[in-house]
């Protein structure tokens, strides 16, 4: 890993973009999030992701030209799509568009239905809190985890981000319903590491760390067992009812992932109540530590640790897919 | 156990909450709470929860003459003080009036503050699914499980609940944050038997099946480690900003749990494509059982198969508690 400049990273993926036929706006705003989410620490979907996403639109599955259409309205539920477009795109169009409900009347919802993945969920929750409002999001996603009680994949790991405005730093979730992601399970497997909680089932049916076995069967583990299972599921039903877009069940049928579905809910209140938000944070890392030196971390907090980090030193990359983004040039 | 008809449930528990100088109408939508929880099985919130209900109002905890109140209206979003109120009589007008806004405007919220427990979170998902609307809503509770990283309970479990509604059978997703709720870990220790999977941590810090020590030393574990300690701490943030009422942090160092926070959202959108939801049903159920004989539910499913049961041959209840509540009369 070696650190380069956040410009230059969102400047050469900028660049390619751009021989994409990008238009300006939307290679600027694409390779910003790549950039913002390498720069945020979440490299599985910043740079390392980068050469996959231009591959989509190689491979056609990305129309870069295509721009989000609203569909229907219905008070202050809009129906969009998203035309298979960069999915970062029309997630940022969805959730400004959610913005802009929620600030007029307090509460609006965006149902995004062909669109593509977002990378980080977790960007439109900051871009709701940034813009002063709480900020719900979620999308589906091909099957990559069993249902429980299933020994087949047939669930998305159908991420939920949260996020609440704050002076100090935003707090935002952003969650996906497996116990670890792929990319993270790889990330293990390449260190020859076992996951430090169980992430899956072996073949026998046994919960296991080994991420090798769980990466081969793709027998994930959801969040809680059948908890996790479920909010999968109903999230993707939700997503499925309000937008009429793809499910999980036709995502996984086209055996590659595109065309998802995503929701963007946004609440304003003109009373956020800080002070309240600040003593629930404040009680909650008073406690006594599970381990001596530990310390309790709010959702997002380590996010702006890493940011602030890199804004001083640099974004970390991972040197050889650097290397090859460059080749793209 | 043994099995009682619904209506002579429904009628102690009435003739009960009438002597506490409950209204007719309020008598009668809690009493029908209490005996619909136990019809569906979820007997921790029936009639076993009901001598509990009935020493709160005796201890002046709930208040059975207070009535929720419209403190503040913001485009679609409503903030209410229950005014410490019955929580399910509460939880109830709440859910109508998320459910009278979003049949008028596609999507409607209100904020209660100064409420108190529900009992079973999924009544409001029912009840707004039986509306024909898409229902979340959630509350916070009193602190009973620790945040990733610490060792004392500073998070409630938090409930959640996301209905959809469906012409064969709603689909209700009624989920705490915790692995397992204290009640349940009583149930297992009565019986002397191991949770099925890890609920907590012992005092040594290892995880444990064992419900007697996390009982005593209340390290119950957040869904999915780090994630579901995120989401209950992320959902009492949400609770707090938007209704302004008391957190966790308050509920806790008042040591016994009232006042409480509920978020209740409706959703609805004039074609909720029922067609694709029962693709989806079908093909989550398809996937090869994890074990011989196995099936997959979904959320709702199981509630709804114990109801049709209970309603057929009347309503299972624990003998010695059933007595206990005659005595009430």
């Amino acid at each position: 890993m070696k650190r380069i400049p956040f410009d230059q990273l969102q400047q050469t993926f900028k660049h390619i973009l751009l021989q994409l036929s990008f238009t300006e706006e939307k290679a600027a705003l694409c390779a910003g999030i790549f950039a913002a989410n390498s720069r945020d620490g979440v490299h599985s979907h910043g740079l390392n992701r980068f050469p996959v996403f231009v591959q989509y639109i190689k491979d056609g599955l990305v129309n870069p030209s295509a721009e989000p259409e609203l569909q229907s309205s219905n008070g202050l539920i809009e129906t969009w799509n998203g035309n298979l477009g960069a999915g970062m795109y029309n997630a940022t169009k969805a959730m400004q568009r959610a913005i802009t409900l929620a600030t007029d009347n307090g509460i609006g919802c965006v149902a995004l239905q062909n669109t593509n993945h977002w990378m980080r969920g977790g960007t439109y929750g900051w871009q709701a809190a940034d813009a002063g409002c709480i900020g719900i999001c979620f999308t589906n996603a091909i099957a990559g985890m069993p249902a429980w009680g299933g020994a087949e994949p047939v669930l998305g790991n159908n991420p939920l981000v949260i996020a609440v405005p704050r002076t100090k730093g935003h707090i935002v979730l952003d969650m996906a319903m497996s116990q670890f992601s792929y990319g993270k399970m790889q990330e293990y497997e390449l260190k020859h590491e076992q996951l430090p909680v169980p992430g899956g089932y072996d073949d026998a049916g046994n919960l296991t760390t080994n991420p090798s076995a769980i990466r081969a069967n793709k027998r994930a583990l959801p969040i809680g067992f059948w908890k996790g299972s479920s909010l999968a599921l109903v999230l993707d039903i939700v997503l499925t009812a309000l937008s009429g877009g793809r499910s999980t069940t036709k995502i996984t049928a086209d055996k590659k992932e595109y065309g998802v579905s995503q929701c963007f809910i946004c609440l304003r209140q003109p009373d956020m109540h800080d002070a309240l938000v600040e003593e629930i944070l404040a009680y909650t890392k008073s406690s006594q530590p599970a381990m001596p030196g530990g310390r309790i971390s709010y959702p997002g907090e380590n996010t702006l640790r890493t940011r602030v980090q890199s804004e001083k030193e640099g974004v970390l990359v991972n040197e050889e897919i650097w290397e090859q983004v460059l080749q793209l040039k």
